[in-house]
C-alpha cells in the first residue's frame, strides 16, 4: 500500500465519499487510489472554482465534508474565492492538494509554488504529511477539523513522494462531530435579556437556520415578544409553508440601519454583528444603533441548536402557537418576466424540499419574497460575497441530495465565472434546473457605481460594467456544454419551461431575459 | 481630484494605456476614473484569471506593463495563477487591487480578505497606499517596480475611501527601465569558459530570446562551438526562417537528461539551472550531469542583451556566418488532421511577425516541431505552468501587437479554464486565430498517470482525466460568446480554414479534432 492508498482507506472509513477533482500529475497517485478506492465517487470538474464550489454545496447539504482534489498552489488559487464563501457559511471542506516532492521542492520548478501560503489564506486547519505514512492519520486528522462546529475547510497537503512511496495499513478510527457546549452563565444572561422588556433581535445563523431550530427559537420569540432575524446571505435557511419566519437583513447599509433602529439587543446566535457588506462615503459601517447591546450567545463553532434547546427550557417556553409562514397560492404569472414572476412560479411549482441555490445578485430579492409561504424549501446564498459560486454550489447540493430539486437561481455575469460548471452537470446528470437572469449587465455594479457617488459616469465607465456586447447566447453555451436548454421572455412561457424542468429530471436551462433591476435589492 | 483620478494621471503618465479590468463595488471610483482618463484603455474580462493573463500577453509583447483591475482578495486569487505564469515570464504588470475602506476592514464584511497575503504570493513589488495623496506616487513607485530587469510584478492595494478622498495634483515623474549592468569580471569568466575547449551551452532565457540578441548569441557560438540552448517553455523566443536558432529543452526528465548528458559547462544567460518539471519515482530533479559546470552570466533582472554584445566583443567575435533557421517549403498537407499537419498549415500560411501563443500541451511539440524555418514569428509558451493563460495570453498579445496575426494553439482542456476569453476577444475584435485542439482528454495526464508508475488505471481513475463524457462543442461554445467558429477533422480543411482566418481580420476559432498524442512531447 502506497500513501496515496493509506490516506483512502481513512478518508472512507471517517465518512468521506465523494471527490470534486481537477487534478495535475503531482496528483496521478491520489488519482489512481481513488479510482481504486470502493464507494468512493470521483467527479471531474474542468475548473478548481467549480471544484470548490461543489464541495461547498454538499456539505452545505450533507453536514459533512466532500474532499476537493487540487493541484499545486495554482489549483489552490484558482479554487480559492469559493473557499472563502465556504469558510463564511461554514462549511465543512477537505481540500487535498498535492505539492511537488518533498526533494523536488528545493529547485523552483516552473509550478514549484507556496503551497501552505496559498492554504493558510481561507483554511481553519492546514497540514502538510510528514510522511507516507502520516498521511493516513493526517486524513483522519482532516476529517475531524472540517466537522468542528458547524464546519471548517481543512487542507491537506500531500507532496507527491508521500503519495507514492510505501505505507503501513493505517489504523481507521473513528471521527467526532465536536461543537463546543454552551455555558449555563452565558444561556442564563440570554434569558434575562429575552425577560426584560427591550425591543430584542435573535440574530440567527450556520445550524440556527433549520427549520428544527428555528422552531424552538419561534417559540422563544412568541414567549418574550423577541423578533427573530438572520444574516443578509445565509449558508442555508430553511423557509417556506409551514416553517418560522425570519426576517433577512437588507444588503445596502443604509437599509440595514433603518431595519435595526429600533433594536434595543441583539443576541447573536450563530449570527454574527450586523455590518456594511462595503463601505460607502459618509455611510456607517455598524448597522445597529450606537446604545444597541449586542451579546454573543453562540458562535456557529458552538452547539447552537443545543443553545437554542437550553434556552427554550430556561426560559420555560410553553406551547403557545408561533407564527408560521402560510402556504400561498399563487395564480399563473402573465405579461412580462420579471424576477417577481419568476418567484411566483417557483412558488407555485417547485416541490417541497426544492433546493434554491441563489446567486440572483440583483433578481434575487423579489424571487426570494415571491416564494415565501411556497413549499418548504432550503435556500443558500453567496456567503462571501465572492460571486461565481451559484452553479457549482448548485452541483454540489445535487450530489448531496439526489432525490431533491435543486434550482440555480444565477445572475449572467457571476454565472460566466464557473461557467464550466454546466460540463458537470451533463456529465453527472445532477437534477439541476439553472434559471440563468440574463439582464445582460452586472447591475448590481451600476446601482454601486451611483451609490458610491462616481459622477456623471461616461460612456467607458459604463462600458466595463456591461455584458451586452456581444450578447451571450445562452441557449448555444449551455447545448455546448450537454445541458438541454431554451430561452424565454415572457412570464408564460417561464411558467411553462418550468413546470416542464419540475415534471422531469436532470439538467437543463432556463434563459430568462429580465429586465435590468435598478432599485430594490434584498429588501 | 480624487485619489483614483491622481493615480490614473501617474499611471498614464508613466505610459500605462491600457487597463484589463474586473472590477467590484470597491473599484467604482477607479473605473470612473479610468472611464474619464484620455487615452487610458479599458477592456472588460468576465473573470480575472483572463485579466491576468491578458496582461500578460500584453507585456510580453509590448516590453512594459498593462495594469489590472481586480477586486478584493478573492478577485486577486481568481487572476493568481496566471499572474504565477507572469511571474515565471518576467512580464511587467501593474496590478491595481481595490479592497474595503480602511475604517471598515475591521469589521470582517463578508468580501473582508487578506489581500496584502494575497498578494505577496505572487507579487515582486506590494504596496497598500497610505492615503489619498499617496496614491500618486504609489502609481509611479508600481510602475518603476515593473520595469526592473525583464520585468516584474508589481500589485498596488488602494482602500476604497483612498479612492474616493481628495488628493492633490500629483507630480508626474518619468519612470525609467531599470536592468543591471554586467560587471566586467563575471563577462571575463564567461569568455574564460567559452574559450577553455569544453563541451559548452548557452541557456538563454528572458530577452536573450529575441532575435537581435540571438543573432548575437550565435556569433558566439559560432566563434566557440558552444550550443545556443533555452528553456522548455519561453516567454517569448523569436524564431523562424532567417533567425537563429535555439534548441529547446525537452520536456520529460529522462529526456532532459539524454539531451544535456555531453554538456560540460552552462553558461546561463537569462536561462535558469534546468530542472525537471515534476519529480518522478525514481528520476533525477536536476537534468544537468553532476559534473556539469553551471555559471550564471546573467539573470533576468540583468541586462541580458548588454551582457552578449560585451561577451561578443571581449571575444573578439568576427562576422563569420552564423547557422541561420532556412526558410522550409511546406506543400499543402493532405490525409488526417494531426498536430504535424496542422503545423504544417501554420508554416505555409501564417504571416510574417506572426504571435503565437501556446498553451497546445501535448499538441504542441509537433507544431512547433514543424514551423521551424516558417515566416519569422514569436513564440509565447506557458512559463509557469499553470494552465488556463492561452486564450487570455492570446488576447493581450493581440491588443499590444493589433496589426499583428496572433494564433492562439490551444488545448481543450487548458482552454476550459478561462473559456470566457472568447467574450472579450469578440468585444475587442481582435485579431486572434483559435486553433482548438480538440482531443477531448487531459491527454497530458494520461501519459504522466503511466509516467508516475501508477498500477493499471481502471475505468474510474480515467474519467477523471477524460473530456468524451459528454463531448464540448467547440462550435457553439464559441458562437454563444460572438466568435465566429468552425469545425474540421481532415489536414485539407484545416489548411483551408487556416487560410481564410489568415485572409481576414477579426476573432475566430477553429476546432480541430485531433487525436491524443501519447508519446513525444516537446521533443
Amino acid at each position: 500500500m502506497n500513501g496515496a492508498q493509506a490516506l483512502l482507506r481513512t478518508l472512507a472509513a471517517a465518512g468521506v465519499d465523494v471527490f470534486f477533482a481537477n487534478p495535475g500529475t503531482s496528483e496521478m497517485h491520489l488519482v489512481d487510489a481513488i479510482g481504486k478506492s470502493d464507494g468512493m465517487r470521483a467527479i471531474l470538474c474542468l475548473f478548481e472554482g467549480v471544484v470548490t464550489g461543489a464541495a461547498d454545496g454538499y456539505g452545505r447539504m450533507a453536514d459533512r465534508p466532500a474532499a476537493t482534489l487540487l493541484h499545486v498552489g495554482c489549483g489552490l488559487s484558482n479554487g480559492m474565492a469559493n473557499l472563502h464563501n465556504a469558510k463564511k457559511a461554514h462549511t465543512p471542506v477537505i481540500n487535498v492538494v498535492g505539492d511537488h516532492a518533498t526533494y523536488h521542492q528545493q529547485y523552483d520548478a516552473p509550478l514549484a509554488t507556496d503551497v501552505p501560503a496559498h492554504a493558510r489564506i481561507f483554511s481553519d486547519w492546514v497540514k502538510v504529511s510528514a510522511s507516507a505514512d502520516d498521511l493516513a492519520a493526517s486524513g483522519t486528522d482532516a476529517v475531524g477539523a472540517a466537522l468542528r462546529g458547524s464546519g471548517k475547510i481543512a487542507t491537506l497537503i500531500v507532496p507527491a513522494n508521500h503519495a507514492w512511496e510505501p505505507a503501513g495499513t493505517p489504523r481507521l478510527l473513528p471521527v467526532e462531530k465536536r461543537a463546543e457546549e454552551m455555558p449555563p452563565p452565558l444561556l442564563e444572561e440570554a434569558a434575562r435579556l429575552l425577560s426584560n422588556g427591550k425591543r430584542t433581535g435573535l440574530v440567527m445563523g450556520g445550524r440556527g437556520l433549520r427549520a428544527e431550530v428555528l422552531a424552538v427559537a419561534g417559540g422563544i420569540c412568541a414567549a418574550t415578544g423577541a423578533s427573530l432575524l438572520c444574516e443578509t446571505f445565509p449558508a442555508r435557511l430553511q423557509r417556506g409553508a409551514g416553517r418560522v419566519p425570519v426576517a433577512r437583513m437588507p444588503y445596502f447599509a443604509e437599509k440595514g440601519v433603518a431595519f435595526l433602529a429600533a433594536f434595543e439587543q441583539l443576541i447573536l446566535v450563530g449570527g454574527r454583528v450586523p455590518v456594511a457588506f462595503f463601505a460607502y462615503p459618509g455611510k456607517p459601517s455598524l448597522l445597529a444603533p450606537p446604545e444597541c447591546r449586542i451579546f454573543t450567545l453562540a458562535t456557529t463553532d458552538d452547539d447552537v441548536p443545543g443553545a437554542m434547546t437550553a434556552l427554550s427550557q430556561i426560559l420555560k417556553v410553553d406551547a403557545r402557537p408561533v407564527a408560521l409562514q402560510s402556504k400561498r397560492r399563487v395564480p399563473k404569472p402573465q405579461g412580462a418576466l420579471t424576477p417577481d414572476a419568476i418567484g411566483r412560479s417557483l412558488c407555485r411549482l417547485m416541490p417541497k424540499d426544492t433546493i434554491v441555490c441563489d446567486e440572483g445578485i440583483t433578481c434575487s430579492q423579489p424571487v426570494y419574497a415571491a416564494t415565501e409561504g411556497g413549499p418548504p424549501h432550503d435556500w443558500l446564498a453567496v456567503t462571501g460575497g465572492a460571486i461565481g459560486i451559484g452553479l457549482p454550489l448548485a452541483l454540489g447540493a445535487a450530489v448531496a441530495c439526489p432525490k431533491r430539486k435543486v434550482v440555480a437561481l444565477q445572475a449572467d455575469g457571476s454565472a460566466m465565472y464557473t461557467v464550466q460548471t454546466l460540463w458537470t452537470m451533463a456529465r453527472e446528470q445532477t437534477d439541476v434546473t439553472v434559471v440563468l437572469l440574463n439582464n445582460s449587465s452586472y447591475a448590481i455594479l451600476n446601482i454601486e457605481l451611483r451609490r458610491v457617488g462616481a459622477e456623471k459616469p461616461n460612456a467607458k465607465t459604463l462600458s466595463m460594467l456591461d455584458l451586452k456586447q456581444p450578447a451571450i447566447d445562452w441557449v448555444a453555451l449551455s447545448h455546448s456544454m450537454g445541458v438541454a436548454a431554451v430561452r424565454v421572455d415572457s412570464a408564460e412561457a417561464f411558467d411553462r419551461e418550468f413546470e416542464a424542468a419540475m415534471a422531469s429530471c436532470g439538467p437543463r436551462l432556463i434563459e430568462a431575459v429580465v429586465p435590468q433591476t435598478l432599485d430594490r435589492i434584498f429588501g
